[in-house]
């Protein structure tokens, strides 16, 4: 069976009655699994984690654009994280037994009837985007709901699909698909933010690090220690021990180690495999030989 | 839901026949996912790997014994694994959503059925044994299904089901509760067999190392290459990175590294993820996180 995660990221944080609505809408949708759901009052924001299959997937979405279009008005919504519509951005990853092009032509089905049924305009990004300027979400969304009205009325900003003009309310949605993120700090054995900073910045793409690697060099506050603090947005071709050795290396150059790691919230079973092969040096090893894997595909 | 694996040995591996019969009742049986099944001409024995709740499980190990009574003979069994009964041995395995006390009261009411309803009598091993002395299945089966009445007959060997006289064509059934067993082995970068020997005595719980470990030290044949072969048998109390790492550093007193390691058959993926976390230096995490865990655990 096709597994599919889908978390849409909406503009609304601070009526727990509307984001209630908001995920009852996606839980009521047959063959859809809601995992998870987190509102940030300061962000003014709300994030929805679920499963399904492709059509479950695309009725949940839809239903939430609908429940989400009747309860915000971007006109008059305040908050810390940048955005540009009532349902900002919709990521879609594949889990299991779907491929990275199906998610892509999901993602278009979805964008398509949204643009129609709403008169939202969609703009495709990540591996969905119809050009390489598209790609990042941030270029997307710079200038905001705010600013989108004169960016649409600029060369190359027509939206994929629906209005060259934004939603009233609404604005415009973001709808992709990408692998799954893996949100990763480590915690270096001293305060020195400096060397954190600047392990971030050799590590990550924009430094000339690896290419699906973001990182950031931070203080954790409660703990007076340095953190590099990173998303990793391809566990398959940046994996995880890889960034954690080449951490370690880059700390050790400073007389510093590495104290922790951790994991932000959830992560594919097949990250942690590759690093339990890489480390036990495992040869012939085949996912299929994890039971669970195994007893999945039986069902 | 609970789902047990069971893991039943039968005396058959030379008649292809018999043991697609055998595997038609266990695939036949409501509710049993039949995983993986293999014979072994020169063992003449067969080795099925099943899943399924309790109840489907007990059913599939009943229709199990059904046909595997009317279609094999120990008084003509001959083969070079040893074996005590026509269904020799069937481990039941926790899962998920299932306590190891329940896989031994589970093994109980399977005993007591089967020494009722086909009047063989049951020796219960591993966690589910009665006493110190019926742990080891090396130890119920020392003798052989030849040597059975002679040793039922002595003090201390009477069943903990059914008759004290070995079942005329079937000889006695082993029936127990244990951790999943990984088939782990590490090569070494050499060919000599006396490093593997003396690494395999250190590791080895008979030899004062871990307790959960099972070494020997083999040749690779066709590679030329030493061998530490292992059974770990409680992968939660001796996790799998610890052998390895203690591997690694008894090599080194030799001038030997590791040349890889192999996992034989299947792994529980909480085998794998407990790697990642040692070696990733994982603090804070639960296996709640693994994105795939929390799938089952919304179905």
């Amino acid at each position: 069976m096709a597994i599919i995660e889908a978390i849409p990221n909406v503009s609304e944080g601070r009526r727990p009655e509307i984001v209630e609505r908001l995920a009852g809408a996606l839980r009521s949708t047959p063959g859809v699994r809601l995992l998870d759901y987190s509102s940030d009052a300061s962000h003014n924001r709300s994030v929805f984690t679920l499963v399904g299959d492709r059509g479950a997937v695309k009725s949940a979405i839809l239903a939430l654009f609908d429940a989400a279009l009747a309860a915000v008005d971007l006109r008059t919504h305040q908050g810390e994280h940048p955005r540009v519509g009532a349902v900002d951005v919709v990521p879609l990853v594949p889990i299991e037994g779907v491929t990275m092009n199906e998610c892509i032509a999901l993602a278009k089905e979805i964008g398509s009837v949204v643009a129609e049924r709403f008169n939202v305009p969609i703009y495709l990004y990540e591996e969905a985007a119809s050009s390489p300027a598209r790609r990042n979400l941030e270029d997307i969304r710079r200038g905001e709901f705010e600013g989108l009205a004169a960016k649409m009325a600029k060369a190359g900003w027509a939206p994929d699909f629906g209005p060259a003009r934004p939603h009233e309310t609404a604005g415009a949605s973001v709808i992709g698909a990408r692998m799954p993120l893996i949100a990763y700090n480590i915690n270096l054995n001293t305060e020195r933010i400096d060397v954190a900073k600047k392990i971030a910045a050799a590590i990550r793409f924009s430094g000339g690090g690896f290419r699906y690697v973001k990182a950031m060099g931070v203080k954790v506050d409660d703990r007076n220690l340095a953190q590099v603090s990173m998303n990793l947005t391809n566990h398959e071709k940046t994996p995880i021990f890889r960034v954690f050795e080449l951490v370690k290396r880059e700390a050790a150059r400073y007389g510093v180690s590495i104290l922790e790691s951790e994991i932000v919230g959830l992560v594919p079973s097949a990250a942690l495999v590759s690093a339990a092969e890489f480390y036990l040096q495992l040869e012939r090893f085949s996912g299929e030989q994890v039971l669970e894997t195994r007893l999945r595909a039986a069902e």
